[in-house]
């Protein structure tokens, strides 16, 4: 039994009890960007519920092109307002490089990878950068209530930076 | 008080009982790709712990090359070997063309996003071409074990589809 089929046993419990919400804009009219990390559950580490809040992650919680779109599509045509930015302590975006990456992924592939790595160095740097990526950004519609986070994944608790 | 100043407040609570984790490697070693949609969360979904698993999510769940970034990264670097890709029923993707949205963005922003929107049209047809455009990745380390599903927002259940 593979890890997927034992995860998949657990959502017919989930939906006993599962109550639909009206539609897909978020109640809140919150979207988080967060990293990927497991440690890091934004949904519980905030209180959210189903309903509440569009939730974005990729490896770092970085403003990729991507991230851009999903915040795009989620302020301009689903109503949210508000960003809650959120990196984490010991983040696995630090421990390589831009560089070793595309030469692992090209040992493997036998190509180049069509995408940057996004590492980066400094998490309090690289949290405030991507703050001001968001606040910058002419796509997003209301970027007044960007707020940006480090989570500690020692502790569970978010603290704010300000960019 | 913004929606995020009252979502902070509940982060007290949750660093109360918070346990902190090892490290960064998945426990199940497996990551989910999904929608961001606020309806769907796949910790809970799936009965997820903290440490258990990454969590990439974007709007609609598609493998853009970020996505397959975040995924690269997850495999490569931090051990997991199953993928389990989910979209849902009533999926806001289904509602504008890219056409649309670019349009959209280039009125408020005063020029053209760097990005595709992504729509989708049918979301059988674009589940199982996202789950081919996985397992035929040569960015991924391991693709025997890609699974895609949808995600009922009206049942909570998750059905799966295969390429």
């Amino acid at each position: 039994m593979t890890a997927t089929e034992k995860l998949l046993a657990r959502n017919e419990q989930y939906a006993q009890t599962f109550a639909p919400k009206q539609d897909g804009q978020p109640v809140k009219k919150v979207a988080i960007l967060a990293c990927m990390d497991a440690r890091l559950d934004p949904a519980r580490a905030l209180g959210l519920e189903e309903g509440d809040a569009h939730v974005i992650r990729n490896a770092g919680g970085v403003v990729t092109h991507d991230a851009l779109r999903s915040l795009a599509i989620s302020q301009h045509l689903l109503g949210t307002e508000e960003i809650i930015l959120i990196q984490h302590t010991d983040c696995g975006m630090q421990k390589f490089t831009d560089e070793e990456l595309a030469d692992l992924l090209e040992e493997h592939a036998g190509e180049r990878a069509p995408f940057d790595g996004h590492a980066f160095g400094d998490l309090e740097d690289n949290l405030r950068e991507s703050l001001r990526a968001l606040q910058e950004s002419p796509f997003l519609l209301k970027t007044d209530a960007v707020r940006g986070f480090v989570f500690d994944v020692e502790s569970g608790l978010l603290r704010e930076l300000h960019a």
